[in-house]
């Protein structure tokens, strides 16, 4: 059967003051339709996999925000990692849940903080991506087609195309983020796509890769039969869990396995990574400037995003390239082209004024 | 005896989104000490004037507001205008309330919205104003030895010194607020003060002053014996007030009357009558930023003013002579040199969004 892992237990401060530790960004109601991230990647799924089907793994804090979120979810549908190992240790306990109950399982991984704009295409993409790994043992990754030189993906090289299955590759390369020359070389080749984060394989196959090529998570969550999918899953991964390495998947498989494919895709996608990945992918007036949910009376305003948790009326004037986002703990003020100084201002409230604003 | 009357029945919106109709300046904690400005004032005037004798005329909209901040005062020293009609009539009528209490009485009148650094210097000047109106029917206003060529007062020109009075003029002219160039002028030429809108009088000079120069405020305000500081008085202003034409005092009797004087006087004083005023009142950090009760962490940014009704954390960089005032209805950010366009922006809200958020 085909199963969807939605991993949902990320923390993040780079929408501060959006994002809070107490509330990440796949939570958030991002674009004030009514669903969180979370929610929007839920239903987007929804059509391709059973919602029996679907098994989210977050952190044991996010458990009542997962309740609140998605109360229609079965609880034991819902892993809750008891410490934070990146994503490799968690692919790999899903893999070994699943397993449990479905040898034969297809895997569909997703991030749960993601943009798509194009659902349609994302969903055929995905039936294709189920197809290719039901037949043999391959790990797909989706790599999309770039837009612009963006400097803030890591980018997967493709090989040689794959017989009978147009548009997937056997990956040559994964390349970390790069600066902005090489990050046009890579756009300009052809060559190259952006990694998602969204991987296909089967749940043997991933085991397999586990076993192979992180022997010590394999091991450390190896539990005897009869465990995972049970009433003693819990108590094991309690005990065990935190005993893993902290480990992306990007480095503890997919960079080391030789059965490594991406299918080259086009959906609209986004990762959302910060205030200016949002503020392109949000619609803009006339003068450039992108309101989120927000009352906004903008004056010699431009290249801007306006986002306020409230129905509070902003006014503005004079701000070029301006990131504006206010919630009832804190405002920010501050020019989008700095954005990545804010992780740095975020540590620095947390030592001036404590725990509570971040 | 003598009396003050806090005239405190204004409205404004110049500090939106800070006051608003249903908060108007007078009552807001203007520097985070816990004293809204016309408390402020009712503890600036106390060691003066006997609390007893501390007359308040506001508007019947904000009886709750005065209860609240002022729960000492007596009921029957809170004087209610059923209707708003500038300076001129509240003045008339405090008068008459207060001559039917004690007809040799004298009167200081005070703005409940301003700012006074030098107490002990205020003080001394209304003593001193108090004394000079004791002995003879003379109209005072005190006017404030510029600190620069102000464009946003009013300015009183002084004449002949009075003998025996040193620091107390005949006033030769009273002038509307000047362009800079005049203002200029004005303070180079040593003989101009601004107008502070402090008066004092003895209660016949005053009420002689509207029989003679506003007669048609003095017999709308024409009660018959008994009236006023009565019970019946309350029921005779809601049915007259509101007839009274809407007036300043300075119109209606400071620019007629023959028998007016000004005294200079210096006490660290400021009308605070927009976010300017306020910046400039206000101690500034080494940027050049003023902070006003908020948590504020600012990079890049000076000559600016923050301010935040709640104990929110702002966070902000690259703003040069802001505003930036947060309220749980709304948020300004806006170049303090164009602050003169917040009251048209104000109107544009009320149109598009609703009573509510002004």
């Amino acid at each position: 059967m085909r199963y969807c892992v939605i991993m949902c237990g990320g923390v993040g401060t780079r929408f501060w003051p959006f994002s809070r530790q107490s509330m990440p960004k796949q939570f958030l109601d991002f674009f004030g339709t009514g669903r969180s991230l979370l929610q929007m990647t839920v239903d987007r799924i929804s059509p391709v996999v059973n919602p029996e089907n679907i098994i989210l793994v977050t952190n044991r804090e996010y458990y009542k925000l997962i309740r609140e979120q998605l109360p229609e979810v079965k609880e034991s549908n819902i892993l809750l990692e008891p410490a934070r190992r990146n994503t490799a240790p968690c692919i790999c306990w899903a893999a070994k849940h699943i397993y449990a109950m479905d040898p034969e399982a297809v895997i569909v991984t997703l991030p749960s903080d993601h943009l798509v704009l194009k659902e349609d295409s994302f969903r055929k993409s995905i039936e294709e991506g189920f197809e290719f790994v039901e037949n043999g043992n391959r790990l797909l990754t989706l790599g999309i087609k770039p837009t612009g030189p963006n400097t803030g993906y890591g980018y997967i090289q493709e090989g040689e195309v794959e017989k009978n299955y147009p548009g997937i590759y056997k990956v040559k390369a994964f390349v970390e983020k790069p600066n902005l020359e090489m990050a046009e070389l890579f756009v300009n080749s052809g060559e190259f796509f952006w990694n998602a984060g969204i991987f296909l394989w089967s749940v043997r196959a991933i085991l397999e890769a586990f076993d192979k090529y992180s022997p010590e998570i394999a091991q450390t969550l190896g539990a005897p039969d009869g465990v995972y999918a049970s009433k003693r899953e819990r108590d094991f991964i309690d005990r065990h869990f935190p005993d893993c390495v902290n480990i992306s998947i990007d480095y503890a498989i997919m960079e080391k396995a030789q059965n490594v494919f991406v299918k080259t895709v086009e959906f609209g996608w986004s990762d959302l990574g910060a205030w200016k990945a949002l503020y392109e992918a949000s619609p803009k007036n006339s003068e450039g400037n992108v309101t989120q949910k927000s009352k906004v009376l903008a004056t010699d305003c431009s290249g801007s995003i306006f986002a306020s948790e409230s129905d509070k009326i902003i006014v503005a004037a004079g701000l070029r390239d301006y990131i504006v986002a206010d919630t009832d703990k804190a405002l920010l003020i501050y020019p989008l082209k700095e954005e990545q100084k804010i992780r740095n201002i975020v540590n620095e409230l947390k030592d001036r004024f404590g725990e509570e604003y971040i």
